[in-house]
């Protein structure tokens, strides 16, 4: 990865290497079989059940497959791209300083590329249903519905910088598993109220073909937000590389 | 595994060795019981609701035990057979030069009769019960619903791939764990529009013993297509090979 | 492990050293709580439900408690005792040499008293519910669905000696998932017909507590010969140990 | 960690090293988000369905939020503090003497804290829902509820103490989410009975923003003493550690 010194020109330069574009497909394989499957349980539920926004077994539905998809993408991304398959999860890295501005740029792009296709496959091949958009409760403000994203994002964004951490040793082997298991948790604690898109990349792709823009920001601003913050305390507080002969935890 | 300068003969003579039987055995019982389970699942369903095609509750039943199932079952055979119990990852492999096309048909050989014979020990010993056959929803096209199979069969081909790059090094320990969460999710995103099959052999089972062949199409062209396309994509621009030198990934 | 050339006095000498006691105890801790959890969850959606033996909500829940019971429990046991947990597993061990009868007879004691005293715990303290039995449906005979829990008994053991297998390296560490994972979907398949028991001592405890032992004889046959046709195939047949320069598998 | 002959004074030296900070900054975000995610799950079903607290669908929505939770937050404090993320995990820490005792009050008092805010963030963003606070079903004696509690906690502390003992080797890996399946289990066999917490930071939590603390002790005294006895158990009778000459286990 770049340190700070390199220029601007180096770093553009190094974002269309091979292996960079390797990486953005990566992103934009993952990012579109996550959007894909997630979305597409969402419609299979309504096609079940005419209420299935308010059905509490379609809840369970559409957050064992956020789960389900989510662990699976990871685990194909995980050595080509790092496994973002999230734009909050890159910005948190750029702000970070783990990749350069550039490459996030670039993965941005491969990740809301992907999730517009996979909802335009997914409005093409399943003929009669529309593509659902997430939405807020009634009664919530988009104020609050972007801090309980936010709150989501940022305990997605410290599993994925401890699945990435080389100290957690034998355990980063499940790291990709909990990082689903997070995903799923988040929908079934939140959709009701705020949506439990926790990825602006979902949210901007099924807005995009449903054509409904309408709180689009909740899904943007609160996870950008938890999720840098959450990148910086675990690398400055929580668990800081130390000299080994300071001992690492407790 | 054989290379491609070998002459058929010798392929063919490697594919009756004590190890390659083996093998072949270890392919009919995965699949066997994949069938077993995911079939007997859905039977189990329909037992309880009258409506079970059409509830959502049912399609969370099949889906988990698709997952549980396939992980359990490709633990089984990873080591001895490489745990394809799925024609489309056979026909990827071979596609890709990784088992020889002797030892393709045999594995295909194994997994239709077991996946035949496990519909048939469902109809005889599960009294008063019709073996359910896969089918897609009236609206939708047989090509639409053999696109949808076929997506999904490239993302489960993905995940089998990287779970047996020795490149993943400690997340190997997770890779059958993660085909499985493919399969689970799967069946939640398509199985209300194309049935959810993703394994031409289940589909082929339930068809011979449930006498209805319609639409069996569906469930081999899409998954042979993607499952082929997956793999050498992933083989030969995802994530190829590489001199060490060159550094692999970001 | 004792070897057959071993004295039956010896045998018996060797099964009540410390670290016997200590796998007796570790039997009886395990099954003790699988049978708690899974029993619980069975009254559990009993209590929720006036119809729950056929609901299909009532079977994800049991399937559930099931995979994250077996898994649990055998994690607890697996250094200790082997993590049998099951007396058909103990059988299959015995028949096939790697435990010797004395040893797997106070298993077989452990996990029976374990069973019983997990479901009179549940009979005392949940006041005003009765421990259910395994049964089976109406329309099945006895010997068919001796067939199924015998047909599921033998993927479970099959999953026990994979796990346990050390050619399988990294995959050890996630094989008492996979164990668990086959209990989730046999429960999933064969529930609603043969009552999904694959445990012999479970089916046992509840009969001892709600005194009901018609149809017991389906969770023994069936599950110790599966158990123990599973063991011996996998021993011999399908994964049996080689000498290194015959190479393992495909 | 402190062994027993250090003073009071060096005890509580020990508890305020910045390494110590960290360990409780970990505590209190993994029981927020524990907490924030499990009781977020019950207003969400609370929100879909107006009878949630006798739905089964309700159950298998709490249950899986538990499960997916606990795992994740594990895996994030695990490296750091330990990851207790529980007062009875801590508790039995200390009594078998794993941690001092003013680490454990800091512990404590972290966990409390951070439940107590999970909750009141719950209060306030989430509009027009009440926060529930677990209860005992009205058959149900205190006494008996809390016996069910205990046991659950005894297998909880039993994984727990399980997966960090180094001589599990390549399992370790998958401790964390063995441990969230036993509380996804408990969920399922406990909560129409004793609630289902099995964690008295929860309970207290959820009681202090409901305000309703009827049934506390219910939470507190047999998770405490069912946590101290597996503990103890683990350390002195099931797997002690034992001189290398002696073996372990059968």
């Amino acid at each position: 990865m770049a340190t700070s010194s390199v220029t601007v020109s180096y770093r553009f330069h190094e974002s269309v290497t091979r292996n960079a574009l390797r990486s953005y497909l990566s992103e934009f394989i993952s990012t579109f079989f996550y959007v894909f499957l997630v979305v597409g349980a969402g419609m299979s539920s309504r096609k079940l059940m005419a209420d299935a926004s308010v059905n509490p077994t379609s809840l369970i539905v559409v957050a064992v497959a956020s789960a389900f998809a989510l662990s699976s993408v990871l685990y194909i991304a995980w050595d080509i791209s790092g496994g973002h398959v999230n734009p909050a999860v890159t910005f948190a890295m750029a702000v970070g300083g783990h990749i350069s501005v550039p490459t996030a740029l670039f993965y941005w792009l491969s990740q809301l590329i992907a999730s517009v296709m996979a909802c335009l496959v997914l409005r093409v091949f399943v003929v009669g249903m529309h593509v659902p958009s997430y939405s807020i409760a009634q009664e919530m403000t988009g104020f609050g519905a972007s801090v309980l994203e936010g709150i989501l994002t940022f305990v997605l964004v410290s599993t994925v910088y401890a699945a990435r951490d080389p100290r957690r040793g034998l355990m980063s082997s499940t790291g990709v598993l909990v990082v689903g298991l997070v995903a799923g948790a988040s929908v079934l604690a939140a959709a009701p109220f705020s949506g439990g898109s926790i990825n602006p990349a979902c949210a901007f792709g099924s807005a995009a073909i449903s054509g409904s823009f309408s709180n689009q920001a909740v899904y943007w601003v609160g996870p950008l937000i938890g999720a840098s913050i959450s990148g910086l305390l675990y690398d400055y507080v929580l668990f800081p590389s130390l000299p080994i002969s300071q001992g690492i935890g407790l």
